[in-house]
């Protein structure tokens, strides 16, 4: 069989290392001329292959792929935009294969989370019934770590390391201030069904008395007066409280707490921000004076920080990719299989995208102790193993050096399509 | 003249390289036996002398000292607590002089911004008015580089690189989102009446159409129009546009953008971030997908991200101050002087802490573009060099290493002090 090109696309939110997992599709790739021509990418995700936006990567020397390795954001650029089923997007599916015959792509990359999975699943159906040869892998990406069968998700463990060393960082800040000053913070993560995020705050905690000494996660219903004991007993007792809270806290009337209440000065519902809200509460309840951050897009694109192990990993998966790819196996996406957790071991192994797509893992409850509030041990020997290690970018002028890749466009060669 | 022993304490906001400077103060000290006796640490700074609660730095080992030199907050405690003028806060005077005299101190380190130099400056009066034989040395501080006199302010450098590195970061992110999702990304920085830490965000743009493309300085007058205008037509330009905000943005009527408007659910004024509020008015009136994020703390703690140059500085007017201070030198701050700004050369001088008192160096009209939504050459020629340099903390468990000192009490001599 002659080489064919292949495509690659980012999809939904981006990551610290989302470009790490691009840069072991290519570098691999470029192993494999035998099997794999040109590697293109979607502009913008999967929104490329539709409007036929293709990004010739050969165009890009060695060493501004390599550069992606450390290069947080999506070098491509991504999109939400979600296919729907085979029968309601049934032109979608079409104008992909229409797109891939024209371009003679044989492989196809899809570098994200649940309905990514489900997407490359879709295509590959398609290309069966339509019997046009598509080798169709998805690549696992995503910060909130709710991706069925992998042990991890490539992005979480750098987000992870961020939003401890933050909090941790954060601490003790408060705590030298605590006498006359700032008794509360809160730290606002990412995470808006599952609370993964909000866990890895609680790594920060090596000892009792040490912040985090609260986390609000989405898995539980938030208890106004249990919260508020808990905060003014954690005062009393070490001086002050830092809170790590996920952006999906919800009350019992199962609402987000942070669409609950704020209102501007015409009364308009006031978006985004569970942080003021908590602290709001705090200083009307318990007249505590607080501090609270919302880290928002920073800990997800925090390159700076990232993990050594997150690094590894997703660069892994994405050379796992390609080699799975090249042997011709279609319709699967490599996962992270942990083999222990002390001493960490890992590999990479083999799943079906029909039984990643659309599933989404939430945290155990035994992860949370059982007054809601913490992490357990059990959750600790999950998480902290994802955190080791550093893998800093180089710099230049006193600031990280990311790239810019040239990002020149394949001709095309076919009409327009409407999206 | 026997030895004596030093107070040293930490004041007001704590940074980055506080306890760097503690460091430096606490090993020069130690290698200057014939004059210092011990360094005794006010318990949550300048509250410690008054109420007599002293932390006996002897009893800290050389190692947990070092490592001071890398562990952000304060870690004796600071304080929110500002002496007035002689007359009128004579009796807290006359009792540091009285808790000084009890334990045999004959050095006063007092390590923070314009407040601190206007009471170390005071406290030299006051001994020299009751023959209390007293050196007096002011140690700068503060992240907010208001200082006067001094070419930098220690603590500053960091928090420069932090938020200049996390706006270069998001911007990376939003960058890849834009064409189907956040196109507007805030990040509300710190520095409440000085723009220091607004501009340091943007030495993140090397290039024309690089993020930020917009910052708000607390010095120029917030503009609706005008800067709508402005975030429009950087969208259309670039397709996305970051924003670097002060938390001290003020509108037309002088007061601060972050207290007009927004009301909770019972019509209570909503305390802080002004990220939100520009946020909002983006949706409202340009329609734009918005992510903001708040650093707060996270900026000024940020240790694992330290400026290299910054935190040479912060060690070098620690040592300073102990070697004015064993020289006789009193009434006086070790300050920072730049000598060239390419290649960068700095050297440690001396001011006379009355001229440092209470002045207050804001940014030159100069260093912000004349249309007062970014930085001029000349700025970014004073700020590059300061954030040069890492400084990464030693990592335990995947997180920063820092150190919890033992803080053991010196017993009490006097009886109580109501403050």
């Amino acid at each position: 069989m002659p080489a064919k090109n292949a495509f690659y696309a980012q999809s939904g939110g981006v990551t610290a290392t989302i470009n790490t997992t691009a840069a072991g599709v290519i570098e691999t790739a470029r192993k494999h001329r035998k099997h794999i021509g040109k590697v293109y990418a979607g502009r913008d995700g999967i929104i490329g292959a539709l409007t036929e936006d293709l990004i010739d990567t050969s165009k890009e020397s060695p060493a501004a792929i390599r550069a992606l390795r450390h290069t947080p954001g999506g070098a491509f650029g991504s999109c939400r935009y979600k296919l729907k089923g085979l029968a309601e997007s049934r032109a979608q599916y079409e104008r992909l294969i229409e797109v891939f015959r024209a371009h003679d792509i044989g492989y196809f990359f899809y570098n994200g989370g649940n309905d990514s999975a489900d997407t490359s699943f879709k295509v590959s159906q398609i290309a069966q019934t339509l019997g046009y040869p598509l080798v169709c892998i998805g690549v696992p990406k995503t910060v909130d770590n709710d991706l069925a069968i992998t042990d991890t998700c490539p992005g979480f463990g750098s987000v992870a390391k961020y939003v401890a060393t933050s909090i941790r960082e954060a601490g003790y800040d408060v705590a030298s201030m605590a006498r006359t000053s700032t008794r509360v913070f809160i730290l606002e993560v990412m995470g808006r069904h599952a609370g993964w995020i909000t866990a890895a705050c609680g790594l920060a905690q090596e000892k009792e008395g040490e912040g985090p000494h609260i986390l609000l996660f989405p898995e539980i219903v938030f208890d106004q007066d249990k919260f508020l004991a808990r905060v003014d007993d954690t005062v009393r007792k070490h001086g002050y409280c830092t809170l790590g809270v996920s952006e999906g806290v919800k009350g019992p009337d199962g609402k987000f707490l942070s669409e609950s209440g704020l209102r501007d000065a015409f009364g308009h519902a006031q978006l985004g921000g569970v942080a003021p809200m908590i602290a709001q509460l705090v200083k009307d309840k318990l007249k505590q004076k607080y501090h609270w951050a919302v880290a928002d897009y920073l800990q997800r694109s925090a390159r700076h920080i990232a993990s050594k192990t997150d690094a590894l990993q997703s660069y892994a998966v994405g050379k796992a990719a390609v080699e799975l790819a090249v042997k011709g196996r279609s319709g699967v996406m490599p996962v992270i299989v942990r083999q222990s957790s002390k001493p960490y071991r890992w590999t990479i192994g083999v799943a079906e995208l029909k039984d990643v797509a659309n599933a989404e893992k939430f945290m155990p409850r035994d992860y949370i102790t059982e007054d809601g509030f913490h992490i357990t041990a059990k959750c600790r020997q999950y998480l902290e193993p994802l955190v080791q290690g550093e893998d800093y970018p180089p710099y230049r002028n006193g600031l990280p050096a990311y790239v810019k890749l040239k990002n020149i466009s394949v001709p095309k060669k076919l009409g327009a399509f409407k999206i």
